[in-house]
């Protein structure tokens, strides 16, 4: 065999019909005129972006190099300037997303994430569907003092399920996802969407919908927050992971021997080690900063800046070993992509026009009617959306003052255009902070994401808007 | 041995004594009070600037290691906006910078590369000195028509090189770098800077430079500026290459039998393949690009983008390999670091009160010992920048017009500090984009950087101001 037609072997082209797919999908809104009332770059940016999400899903190549082509195409057709094409890279829940991961490659590494997860398997794991349970309860205690569900999820969540999964030998790289991982990952995503519902202060950005409703006039407070979703998270969080249980659920389902056999491991262990304390040391410094980050204005990405300087000094983790975890680059790629585009579809007039369009379309509707279809609007316009922070920002004032003006109660149109604000996470693997990193460790695919994401966002929706309503009625909401 | 000692002997903390070295500077500055005129924020950052630079050479961590913290410190301490902490990751110049990393891998990995290094050697190998004045004159070609420097030695010239010296077997990696790769390294990227100041149109901030003195009423054309180049820019062309051999020189330095060498493996090598077609018609492209650019409005940064969704899409790279690209992720995230602390020392206002500070100082010296000074400490003070285009922009217009007001004659002015922008940027790995890519690679290490670097300044400064002054007068500038 020649040296040549050896090289010839590796070429790796895209996918032709993904491929076509893709593009003809994106030239298709190219070339349809832009609706009155949005811009032609705006038009331009929506093509691109579809057709990258598109890209995403029918993978002619790696999602990676979809997000590469992707803000080229922004660049090159003039319709973004180079700067806006890169502005992604700059954004700071790209780096905490990419701490996250360098994080839990620390806890791994030492050890200390096995340790907690033989612990957790003493205590909680002859049911795996126990095991999700109590997951979900340490993520409830934490949600109402840490406002950064990507810190949250991906700080301290999802490295302890990784090194449960890795425990049970259940690995993506080896096929073994299914096992006991995947389930765990996306039990873990769905409740952490939930518990960031339920508390002002359990999401970033929860505030920031307190304070435009408060700018509307009404007084939204983290006690009649909490109390309107007592209810139907409680509902939720019972629910929601027996589904995923249900429909998702892990191979290995009961382990009557894990205790034993997790006290064995523990006894085999020893003392923890060094790198074991500094790492554990790390994660409460973490735990700290990320409660307290408010009231010392340190932001969370900044706090896992710190966790990370920590554990370079103290030699827990390297460089190398940062850029090794190559999951880290390919989230922060292919999300950064993402971001930038959302971004700048609202900065160039999209979402407000839409937001304008809705209101035209259910002007002189009852409001019961009225607020039902502006709900879901918002709630599925998410899947054009990479950031809560984004969609709050850009949508959530104006579809107050359209649920106002056909005379929704206040307060009710307040909380749930809030809670909604959380619950519409579940649809995509961008769809918040918390999603690329629970993607990004490979045990959900990406169908499996979508297919799961869209049916137990009927679920939410139906629980908080069923269960919801009579208790909202209750405590005199509606 | 047990899990835990193990896990013990695994850590690698920073090294105590260049940990402690790099503090002292940084806590040294930081706590000295800034000088009139200096703002406390701008201060802090020039603090946490210079220990940053201080840990890049001292090393108590790896470089990347050390950026993170560096940008860590900048947000932690209040200094600057988590936003702007992050904002050097969005800047267009640091994805030229991957992309030349990335387009290189294909050009190794097509063989390509190895291919036009046999011609190479085949036309000019028998000495090595020859084989580095071949590759300056591919440069100087290159120069006038592509006005990104970057893209010129990061995407043509390094790639080409790399491959020259992975068929003589010189690697850093092997520790046989010196072999033949570090002097052709450290040459080319000295020719660079070289050509880059020859021409208005070899480097991409060259016309900005232009631009601020027409402001000041001084009309600096393609034509005049080339004129006023030609004698020193030859002259250092001939001189720098030679002083680098000497002082640099590779080890293999006569190989009289490289042409028949590389004929033999051309004839091995056979026909090119796919791959190699694919990624030589992908380089037209980008030369065609980065040529064209400017009257198309293409970025340098969005052509390079091209050619890497070119080669993406046809697979002669995949996404696994710009992920194994560690160089790549390496030298983003630490000119990242430097880039951000760079500009953001201008935006808060150091640079300014820099300039105010040297005017008053030179006002009332004899024009030319005023002009000789200012034209040093623009040249030197180059250590605090990233950027050529960061430094022009902050640094030309002021000086020029202190020059003139000390009477220094106008087009002389705005041409020696056109040519200074240029070549300061042989003082560190992180003068402008070609640095990092070239410092990237493992060839040439910080300490050679900084000394060569330091020596090649004051030769450059010779040779422009001590030949060009006769040359100048002889066409008339003085």
């Amino acid at each position: 065999m020649s040296a040549s037609s050896q090289n010839d072997a590796v070429l790796k082209p895209a996918k032709i019909l993904p491929l076509l797919i893709v593009l003809g999908l994106g030239l298709a809104i190219w070339f349809v005129p832009p609706p009155e009332g949005v811009k032609e770059e705006a038009w331009k940016l929506l093509a691109i972006f579809v057709a990258t999400v598109a890209g995403f899903i029918a993978k002619p190549l790696p999602m990676g190099a979809v997000a590469i082509i992707g803000i080229m195409a922004t660049s090159l057709t003039g319709t973004l300037s180079i700067g806006d094409s890169l502005s992604g890279f700059g954004n700071s829940v790209i780096w905490l997303i990419g701490a996250a991961f360098f994080i839990s490659r620390a806890v791994i590494k030492t050890g200390l994430g096995a340790r907690i997860a033989y612990h957790l398997m003493k205590l909680l794991g002859k049911r795996t569907l126990g095991l999700s349970y109590g997951l979900g309860l340490a993520d409830l205690i934490l949600a109402p003092a840490m406002p950064s569900n990507t810190a949250r999820e991906g700080g301290i969540i999802m490295p302890l399920i990784r090194s449960v999964a890795e425990v049970y030998e259940s690995d993506p790289a080896k096929g073994t996802e299914r096992k006991i991982g995947s389930f765990l990952m996306m039990s873990a995503f769905q409740i952490n969407i939930i518990t960031s519902a339920m508390f002002m202060t359990a999401m970033a950005s929860n505030p920031l919908a307190a304070k435009l409703a408060g700018e509307a006039g009404i007084n939204i407070t983290w006690g009649n927050w909490f109390l309107a979703a007592l209810v139907p998270g409680l509902a939720s969080l019972a629910i929601i992971p027996f589904f995923v249980y249900k429909f998702y659920g892990p191979e290995i389902k009961k382990t009557p021997e894990a205790p034993e056999l997790a006290d064995g491991k523990l006894k085999e262990m020893g003392a923890m080690s060094k790198g074991e304390w500094l790492t554990g040391g790390t994660i409460i410094l973490l735990l700290v900063l990320w409660i307290g980050g408010q009231s010392w204005s340190i932001d969370a990405t900044t706090a896992a800046l710190v966790g990370l300087a920590v554990l370079l000094l103290s030699g827990v983790l390297t460089w190398e070993d940062m850029l090794n975890e190559k999951g880290a680059w390919d989230t922060i790629v292919w999300f950064a992509a993402l971001v930038m585009m959302a971004t700048q579809l609202n900065a160039l007039g999209f979402i407000p026009w839409f937001g304008e369009t809705m209101a035209s379309k259910v002007s002189g509707l009852e409001w019961t009617t009225a607020f039902l279809i502006l709900s879901l609007v918002y709630f599925y316009s998410h899947y054009m959306f990479a950031s809560q922070t984004a969609h709050i920002s850009a949508m959530y004032a104006p579809f107050l003052a359209i649920a106002l003006t056909v005379g929704t109660p206040p307060v009710l149109a307040a909380l749930v255009l809030a809670f909604f604000s959380n619950l519409f996470s579940s649809l995509t693997h961008y769809a918040n902070g918390p999603a690329p990193v629970v993607f990004g460790t490979g045990y959900v695919s990406m169908g499996r994401w979508w297919v799961m994401g869209a049916v137990i966002s009927i679920i939410n929706i139906v629980i908080w808007v069923g269960i919801g309503s009579f208790w909202w009625k209750m405590i005199g909401l509606m």
